[in-house]
C-alpha cells in the first residue's frame, strides 16, 4: 500500500479509504478536526454545530448521513444512532479558507438537540441574560428511553 | 476595584466592563475563543464562521456590529473595517453546551467573504472535487482598494 494510504476500518469491516483530494482541501486544526455547521434544508435554520475528522466527513459524504467526531468520547457520533434523530445530508459545503465545513439537512423528527428542541442554538441574549427562546418538542427521557 | 472585575481598554478608552455573567456562560477554548456563525437575518445563508474571545462578544454585544478575534493577526476583528462590509447584528444566540455563537445579521454590501461573495462557504462537494457554486459580486481589488 503507497504511504498515505490507509483503509480505514470501523469494527471489523473496511469501509472505504480516505485519502481522496477532496479531502486534502480541508485544514484540519492540530487536533486533526474541522467544525461543521448544520443547517436544515428546508427551514434554513442552523441546528448545530458539532466537529469532524477525516473519517467522520469521509462518512458523512459516503453514506449521505451526517456522522461527527465526539470529542468527549472520543469516537465516531453517527447522529440519531441512540435518538433517531438522523441527519439526511443533502449538500456539503465548505469555506473560503477550508476550514469550516457546512451541510445542509433533512433533519429527522425536526429535533437536533440533544435537549428535545429544533435548534441548539435556543438560547437568545436579552441582555444583561441569556433567555431560553424555544419549547422542547419532546423529552430528553423520552428520546432516549431504553427501546 | 473587586478581583476579577476589569475595564478593558481599547486605545486608550474604557469601554467597558466584560465581567457581565452572560459572558462567563460561554465555554471558551482553551485560547480563550469561541467559533461565532454568522447568518444572514434576511435571507437565511450561512455567511461564514469566524471566530470571538471574550472581548470581541462583548463589544459585538455592545455596539451592534460584529467584532471577531483574528487569530491569524492576533487582534480584535471588527467585520468590515476595511472593505465596508459591516455586519448589523440582530440577535446573538448561544448553543446547548454554551461553546458556539450564532449571529444574525444583516451584511452590508451583500458580501461577507474577502473573496467578493456573498458567502464564505462557495465550495460545495461534487464529488470527488469542491465545485465553485457561487459568483463573486465584487473581486477583491474593488473590495480592498485604497480609497
Amino acid at each position: 500500500m503507497a504511504p498515505g494510504k490507509t483503509n480505514m476500518t470501523i469494527g471489523t469491516s473496511v469501509v472505504m479509504s480516505t485519502t481522496e483530494n477532496w479531502l486534502d482541501e480541508v485544514k484540519w486544526n492540530s487536533d486533526g478536526l474541522v467544525p461543521a455547521i448544520a443547517q436544515d434544508a428546508s427551514s434554513g435554520r442552523v441546528l448545530m454545530m458539532a466537529w469532524m475528522n477525516r473519517e467522520s466527513l469521509a462518512l458523512t459524504a459516503k453514506t449521505g448521513k451526517a456522522v461527527y467526531w465526539s470529542r468527549s468520547r472520543g469516537q465516531l457520533w453517527k447522529k440519531g444512532e441512540s435518538s433517531g434523530h438522523e441527519q439526511q445530508v443533502k449538500q456539503i459545503q465548505l469555506d473560503c479558507d477550508g476550514d469550516t465545513v457546512l451541510l445542509s439537512v433533512d433533519q429527522a423528527g425536526g429535533i437536533a438537540c440533544h435537549t428535545g428542541r429544533e435548534s441548539c442554538f435556543f438560547r437568545t441574549l436579552e441582555t444583561p441574560d441569556w433567555g431560553i427562546s424555544e419549547a422542547v418538542l419532546k423529552s430528553p427521557e423520552h428520546i432516549y428511553e431504553p427501546k
